[in-house]
């Protein structure tokens, strides 16, 4: 069972329980069109990660601005997308083991679906899973462009596997995955923009290489929120796969711009209302939100207004703020928090509550919240 | 809607879908008896906290072996407990405004429900709230003892406070909650100790000056998994409250006991099942556990097994192992991993895969995941 909605439509923001996961849709639709707008402007297909936002309605709504589809990371996360509507899934990531490879086939009969691979055994299985479930799959092969997690490394060495891909009467080898992760969060621009030079020439090479041998690639895919710009520039890339740039947080704020100031161009949408819950110390006050309402692996969260209040330690259940001398923080008081990191964040929530201004317009489900496997 | 198990009684554990939130029930069996067993010969009444399963089947084996009944830190964990047929509960924290207040009320007419306060409007407020209900509200005075969160100072100054809640006929005036939850994590045995002795000091000091004014704690409550000997050994408390006992972590893996040794006394029941993703790289695997599976404020897991494989960093739904060049990892490979933290590691997931041997014998649901509110 999932828990009851902290919030109903039409009520006013100071009637939300707490914590509750806020969007304030203002600002997200101005970065769900900002980013199609670019992505249009560039040229390039557009297909969001829906790893951030776990949300069908969210899907759609990316959908229709433009996007070809939408990426997802797990195969029952795709399944809870897929059932709620979406139609093109591509999974950015391995699915190994008999119960997650059929499950990816068998999700094949109903939805335009590509997964990624790294090894020519699971190569094998969902090639015998696809003709178990009489479906062709879309096959990317997934290289290592600087992140050091998944993927073979790039060059003359991925032929092998394209070939026993490309075997594979139940299999559509259709391009390369090439995401370069660990340069998402690099704080200065030429940082980011380099690592991104890096891994499209990587890429690039790849591409040449598979041409030379007759396979084509009709997809080249990766890029995130912190590096976009980059990829779709880089003439390699074709697909993009932003997916934070919905919401933003904490720790995608301390990235810079070209000119070394904080990178606005897309902003903080989505926050913890929390509550003042203890207040029985001057200079203290207790929030009702701490690890099981946010993740804390990038940082603290950032308190929203008053200025003079900071959120300085967490535990469980609670969120320690510290009040500068000249503040007035009062028991019950409702404050935003942008939590560190969005991803993990909402996946610890059934609920997005969406205000415009001070209402609550919409409630959505997190549609793949806890999705994991 | 949850997401479906990862696992059905009569599996084998190599049949489990990962990533999974994996109990060896004989280890858990041990630590559930061993703590009321130290509680039955220390005679003190256990009232186990419930934050760190949040299970309706945990809960009522605890109370069958002898608690007097369960903490809960939050109205709706304990409403989907009470829901789940618990029906001796004590919220350990405030409730701060009318929903919250409300609710406890209303929840008060199915079960013996405590709550904390350290306000005084808080207090007129759940008076208040009873009176509606028609119910007696059983009110702790939390008072801060060391860890700085919640409570007020103890000493003469709380006798305005019990005198307001005991002034309200629709309030039970039972006791004080003098939780010392920041010398849990205290490494040495020494500083654990000092820590509790002087919590303890401040308990009775507090207890006896309510005494000369007429009011009796017929509750004194406090302890944790790390301290829970101090408490009951001193002469004060006289309700313990431990929680993660029943399942351990990495963090408490690393505090000392009087000899200077890991202190052993409760077991790694709870582990989280993953498998190798992707092995791309020698001396590099990928896991297919991240953040969204596991929390890591207080730290990286441990691989239990094989020796020579360490998890160095996690992603959203990835986890990077380092491999020993003479350790052997193969893909689809399932390895235990000791959580940094328990508590809001369990609150990633929907159900609880129960395995004696190599064997499924349970799936637990957890029964007020998500339960924020």
């Amino acid at each position: 069972m999932p828990n009851p909605p902290p919030a109903a439509v039409g009520m006013s923001i100071d009637q939300v329980d707490t914590p509750a996961l806020l969007i304030e849709l203002d600002a997200f639709e101005r970065n769900m069109k900002g980013m199609q707008d670019r992505m249009d402007r560039a040229k390039m297909r557009f297909r969001p990660h829906a790893k951030t936002h776990k949300c069908a309605a969210i899907a759609h709504q990316q959908i229709a601005l433009g996007a070809v589809g939408i990426c997802c990371q797990k195969v029952s996360e795709a399944e809870a997308l897929a059932w709620a509507g979406v139609r093109d899934i591509m999974i950015t990531n391995q699915l190994i083991g008999p119960l997650k490879v059929e499950r990816a086939a068998a999700l094949a009969r109903y939805i335009e679906l590509s997964v990624c691979v790294d090894d020519a055994q699971n190569v094998r299985q969902l090639a015998s899973a696809a003709k178990k479930f009489d479906v062709q799959l879309n096959v990317m092969l997934e290289i290592n462009v600087g992140a050091d997690r998944c993927g073979v490394a790039p060059g003359a060495g991925v032929v092998d596997l394209v070939r026993l891909i490309d075997q594979q009467e139940s299999l559509n080898f259709i391009g390369l995955q090439a995401y370069q992760g660990s340069a998402q969060h690099l704080r200065s621009f030429s940082d980011r923009k380099d690592a991104v030079a890096r891994a499209a020439e990587l890429t690039g090479n790849t591409v040449e290489v598979l041409k030379n041998h007759g396979y084509a690639c009709r997809v080249i895919a990766g890029g995130g929120t912190g590096t976009h710009p980059f990829e779709a520039g880089s003439g390699v890339y074709n697909e993009i796969q932003s997916g934070s740039y919905v919401f933003m947080d904490a720790d995608y704020g301390k990235n810079r711009n070209r000119a070394g100031e904080y990178e606005r161009a897309f902003e903080n949408s989505l926050f913890i209302l929390a509550s003042v819950m203890s207040h029985a110390s001057p200079g203290r006050a207790v929030v009702d939100a701490g690890l099981k309402s946010m993740s804390f692996e990038s940082g603290l969260p950032v308190v929203v207004a008053p200025a003079g209040v900071s959120y300085i330690a967490s535990s469980d259940e609670h969120g320690i703020l510290e009040i500068s001398r000249d503040t007035e923080v009062r028991l019950g008081d409702k404050l935003r928090l942008i939590p560190g990191h969005c991803d993990p964040t909402v996946n610890l929530h059934d609920w997005f509550v969406c205000v415009r201004g001070t209402q609550v317009e919409a409630v959505w489900p997190v549609t793949a919240r806890g999705a994991v496997y």
